[in-house]
């Protein structure tokens, strides 16, 4: 892979497939790359395997220290010995998604010419993500995962697993999602890639052929982003009206906590983060609408399914709001499906997935240890 | 006035006082304009004057075509002849605000050195505000107000009118506002003012040197506070998930409607609006805390007044939620004032003080006629 512009390069562990793909949009990929980490290990039986889909900014490191941050991985309190999703009992795979920027083929890759595909990289939905784990499942000798959990765009893969692939779902755990992006998160998406195209060191693109990033406009769009993760109470219980000391001609001397947290925010992000794999996932998100496939009829998309379903919502989660989550819970009630959902009390807004939630956590201990019995798993 | 930007120059009504304006911030204006409109005749008593004040992008221009713009006030469905504020009873002043671009001593203004400020220009408070509308009143030759009225920004005027000046306001109402800016509203000012540094035509503010003005970040700007503007319920209604042809190289050829309408609302923003006045005055607004001018007591803000106060807010505002308006209405029980408080239904959002609103507009011209009856106002 070149090195198109700022980000580290790290040698992701990956599979590559060299027998194509062929994409929603109808771009056929030779070849394609899927980075991936596993937790735990897999049973004699392999079946023992759950897939943790990552959201928006996420990528596979979910249970360990992020190479390229140096942070802990983002489902640390959720993946891992002893945990909710217990790695001394499953076999925990997450892959970053096709499009992103952490060693799967995304807009950083050459494209036909050679250089880097940038804005041409073609458009990918959630779909095609899913049928790239799809592979990578495959090529790691499981023929039925017994869990696919994910929140946020994490969850929009586990509605669409479900949905493509009924039979190699046990169980399928929708975490803070949407079966369709809604109007105000098409909005919100793209004032942040306006904040992007608007940056002049984007270049169309073409960013790597200079030696700058978009890192402006680029942490615009996570800030906009960012408010939308948090409650109006999270927000006001870190930050309130708390002042601090500001930089040169700020009002007063003064400048709020909050704006000193979202420059945080906007920084660091840029460090980690692809500009044009920003707008390609959000693109793909924007375009999810599951029931849109089954003739406006969601219950479609689950109709004879055997999955069982755990559908969880935050309370406080004002970017996929719990009705959406009820809607999706209505659906598969629709079509018979075996369905649980949870509404957590929560007031950390749309983040509370990533975040300690005891009650959260233990709804995923239980349904999961459930699932096991029903599927004869050994304890 | 210079010409320091591409907005073109009005010649705007107004009066330009001599007297000196010392700011909260210290800066001594030796000399300020206020840009103003009326409508309707004072009467002899000089009795039946309403002061409208505006929203952060508003203007004077509320009950008329926009001399800029060449579209109607903003607020013609509520002030004119026959209106809930009736033009043919009332006389109704609305005043451009300090930091503003309509005419009001702001940001275009030559400073010191004969340039213009840019952001060179002091920061303005809400106080600062009330106070250059207040001279203006006394040029009118006005004494006591029979009622102050405004929305968002403009209800904090309104507030703000009444706790400086009790007695020069028989009425108060405040509209989808609060007594403080909340984390989350600082939060979205804050983007919008990154957005507009982000861009390298802004040239930290000295943007009149050359022939261009910082559209794309106040494009961007406006984008995000405008989505704040409306509710979940008007975005899904008026755009859903519908899509309409892209420009090339969309996503399969399409672009969601409620993107589109987000790029004109940019668009046109820019041709209206000055940069350093939006960063003027969302500062101003973050600033407002009426409650710690008085020891962290809203009531105290109010203790003694005769005033009488009708606190509207809008249940589907979420920029401004109904708790915030509740909070005004305790705080003014608290101190033993006049005030009812009503929330209005309605799905339309922040945006609902702006719009065909029967319910809100009934309230109005009730609560209007009543305090008439009371200050024995002739019919």
């Amino acid at each position: 892979m070149d090195q198109p512009d700022t980000l580290p390069q790290i040698d992701h562990q990956h599979a590559t497939f060299t027998d194509g793909l062929t994409l929603e949009c109808g771009v056929h990929l030779p070849r394609h790359t899927v980075a991936y980490r596993t937790y735990g290990r897999l049973n004699a039986e392999r079946s023992n395997a759950i897939l943790a889909c990552h959201a928006l900014t996420g990528d596979q490191y979910l249970a360990e220290t992020n190479p390229l941050t140096g942070k802990p991985g983002w489902w640390e309190q959720v993946v891992g010995p002893g945990r909710p999703v217990d790695t001394d009992r499953f076999f925990v795979i997450c892959a970053n998604v096709l499009g992103g920027c952490m060693g799967s083929t995304g807009p950083r890759d050459p494209g036909p010419d050679g250089t880097p595909w940038g804005t041409d990289f073609p458009p990918i939905t959630i779909r095609d993500m899913v049928r790239a784990q799809k592979r990578l499942i495959e090529h790691l000798g499981i023929a039925r995962l017994f869990a696919v959990i994910g929140g946020s765009m994490g969850g929009m893969q586990v509605l669409d697993w479900a949905a493509a692939y009924p039979d190699a779902v046990f169980s399928a755990i929708p975490v803070a999602t949407a079966s369709y992006h809604s109007a105000k998160n098409i909005a919100f998406h793209e004032v942040g890639r306006q904040a992007i195209f608007a940056d002049p060191d984007f270049q169309e693109g073409r960013y790597w052929q200079s030696a700058r990033i978009p890192a402006r406009g680029l942490a615009v769009a996570r800030m906009a982003a960012h408010i939308t993760y948090l409650s109006e109470q999270a927000l006001t219980r870190k930050f309130g009206r708390k002042v601090q000391a500001g930089p040169a001609g700020s009002l007063f001397g003064e400048m709020f906590q909050v704006e000193s947290y979202l420059h945080h925010q906007g920084s660091t992000f840029v460090r980690r983060f692809d500009a044009n794999s920003y707008l390609t996932i959000t693109r793909a998100m924007d375009y999810f609408d599951l029931a849109a496939e089954h003739g406006g009829d969601l219950a479609a998309a689950f109709r004879g399914s055997r999955t069982r379903f755990c559908v969880v919502s935050f309370s406080s989660d004002w970017l996929f709001p719990t009705a959406e989550s009820r809607a999706i819970a209505r659906a598969l009630n629709r079509a018979a499906a075996n369905v649980s959902f949870v509404e957590i009390a929560s007031d950390k807004g749309h983040d509370a997935f990533l975040l300690d939630e005891p009650d959260f956590h233990r709804t995923l201990a239980g349904f999961l240890a459930g699932c096991a019995e029903h599927a004869g798993l050994a304890g």
